[in-house]
């Protein structure tokens, strides 16, 4: 067995690490573009995103931020609605929104031009700011992740995230997050450091996974469930509470454990305390990440979450997920930095409709 | 063994087969109230789906026909944001539609009326004209499913997506929608007869399923994993074509096989004919329900779909798969209208937070 603890012996582990200095060159970068997101927002009045995979589940977060922390509604595109279907909407006042580490995904720059093309405005969130999405967009938030050499995203999701806590500022969420948003390097460095030994057993022989969050951290949930899928090849549901309840539940038992994520807390906490004590009584085994002494009280497994508040506590609260994820492969006999059938750059569909 | 082609001898075999007369019952009743959509849908430029569960499925059929037939912004609520986190949004000019069969998920009802408070028209879509969601919005459209007593939905499935088509013409779809509509139940009556023997056989021992169709029929893949959770207690994942190349496909194996659903024509169906030729060259076998010869003759079992066209065809092709789940739930020995840990009416939080 190869130990989990050791110094990094991938990429996708040395990428893990690399996170809290990424997000300072990204914040860095990003904070002196606010006046200019600000600018293009006052013509809008919401937002659209624009994004698949792991820049998916960062748009989810962007969605809450951009409606709890700013008022503005926030809609996920169907991308085949402008790539297949070929259909206008009128998108006057919208903010589009496309995120993509590579800029290259063909799908994600072909949508952000029909947004455009409606009357949208544009901004792209990308690793790479000569990437066609960075030309395509009226301003580009180019996350400063570095090369990201495994095929897992993780310093490019979390500084995807970065960047949308900047969307949020210009668009009008409460001036004390850019003070919060000072001490995310510090919560993510600590993240870095958490001992997921316990999580790896736990789940090294299990038929699928549960991951579930609801609010800000349902989008941890959603990636942390693709990094277990890309990785493990574990089938690993990545759901709101909610929709957890709403039937998917039935799948979860003694072989398909529960992950529950949560920031130590909010309003969603009470929720997630009482899903857990529901999957216990089923007899389903429960990890979790943060979500508190309490949340921890209930758990098998407890990782410590972060102290940083609940909106933004998904740039921290992934981490011990993907530190997981990557040391679960490798128990596995996987290579996390390539997993079978996956490349670095999807495209979606190889010819135009 | 049960033999799976026998009379109906569960709640469930029954209520599928109840769906022809179903569906006419609630156009009856439903065709008529499209100039009272109309005129709400007058004030408004976007709409907002508020759903959990089977209903969200519904709602995402809802947010293509409203797209691409209608060309009208959808956007999928996150009722959090109006429940948990007490945030207002402005919705002038937004058509605020919610879908709950029962009429009594408090957390759909609250967020319907969260959303007139926010500015929004209102619209239910609900199976019970006396419930509070019918009372709470400014138009209900009651579907005429009847009783529903099995726990999964299904005849209150099909006649919320009958009651989307009927917003879709309110909201300006192509009037030849209208027309081809009146084919609808006796396509829903041949799809009633499909035997599912093989399909049933081949899932009779997997680890788990990916169900994927795109476009309007993406709606019809995650319903149908909805319901092999709920019925079978198999991981299931309902997901977009697109969004299973960007990672969920890992998952995919000769133990995980795909259900690929489709119409038998319009522009998605290229794209999915591409990606059951990836899935079987990674070994996963494929099958199929619809899509036409050509999905036929690279599936391994394949159901056929409908002739519908396809902005209708999600109304007959989820059909084959409720009986299938249906079947397939008896053949492991679990009584289908009553999975364990599952009610009829779902809440998302015991208490108000």
């Amino acid at each position: 067995m190869i130990p989990t603890a050791a110094a990094p012996v991938t990429r996708m582990a040395a990428e893990i690490r690399e996170q809290p200095s990424a997000l300072r060159r990204t914040l860095d970068a990003l904070l002196p573009l606010e006046p200019a997101v600000a600018e293009l927002a006052a013509r809008t009045r919401q937002v659209l995103f624009i994004a698949r995979g792991s820049s998916d589940a960062a748009a989810l977060y962007g969605r809450y931020l951009c409606e709890v922390a700013a008022g503005r509604l926030s809609t996920p595109a169907s991308p085949s609605v402008a790539t297949r279907y070929r259909r206008r909407l009128d998108l006057d006042g919208v903010l589009a929104v496309a995120l993509s580490q590579s800029g290259r995904t063909e799908e994600i720059v072909e949508t952000l031009g029909w947004a455009a093309d409606c009357g949208a405005s544009t901004i792209a969130i990308t690793n790479d700011g000569d990437s066609p999405l960075a030309a395509a967009a009226g301003l580009a938030l180019v996350t400063q992740a570095g090369p990201e050499r495994a095929v897992p995203a993780t310093k490019s999701y979390t500084t995807q995230l970065a960047a949308l806590v900047v969307l949020g500022l210009g668009l009008g969420a409460d001036p004390a997050l850019r003070g919060e948003l000072a001490r995310v390097p510090d919560a993510v460095a600590r993240a870095v450091e958490s001992d997921v030994d316990r999580l790896v057993s736990a789940l090294s022989d299990v038929d699928g996974l549960v991951v579930s969050g609801r609010g800000f951290a349902a989008s941890t949930a959603w990636e942390l469930s693709l990094k277990v899928r890309e990785t493990c090849g574990i089938d690993a549901s990545g759901l709101s509470y909610a929709d957890l309840l709403h039937g998917p539940i039935a799948v979860a038992g003694a072989r398909v454990p529960a992950l529950l994520v949560a920031a130590d807390s909010g309003p969603v906490l009470a929720g997630v305390l009482a899903v857990a004590e529901r999957l216990r009584a089923l007899g389903v085994p429960v990890h979790s990440i943060g979500g508190g002494p309490e949340l921890a009280a209930v758990a098998d497994v407890a990782l410590p979450g972060s102290d940083l508040p609940e909106r933004l506590a998904p740039l921290a609260l992934v981490v011990p997920g993907q530190l997981a994820a990557e040391a679960l492969a490798r128990r596995l006999g996987l290579d996390p930095d390539d997993p079978a059938g996956l490349a670095k750059v999807t495209q979606t569909d190889e010819e135009p409709a």
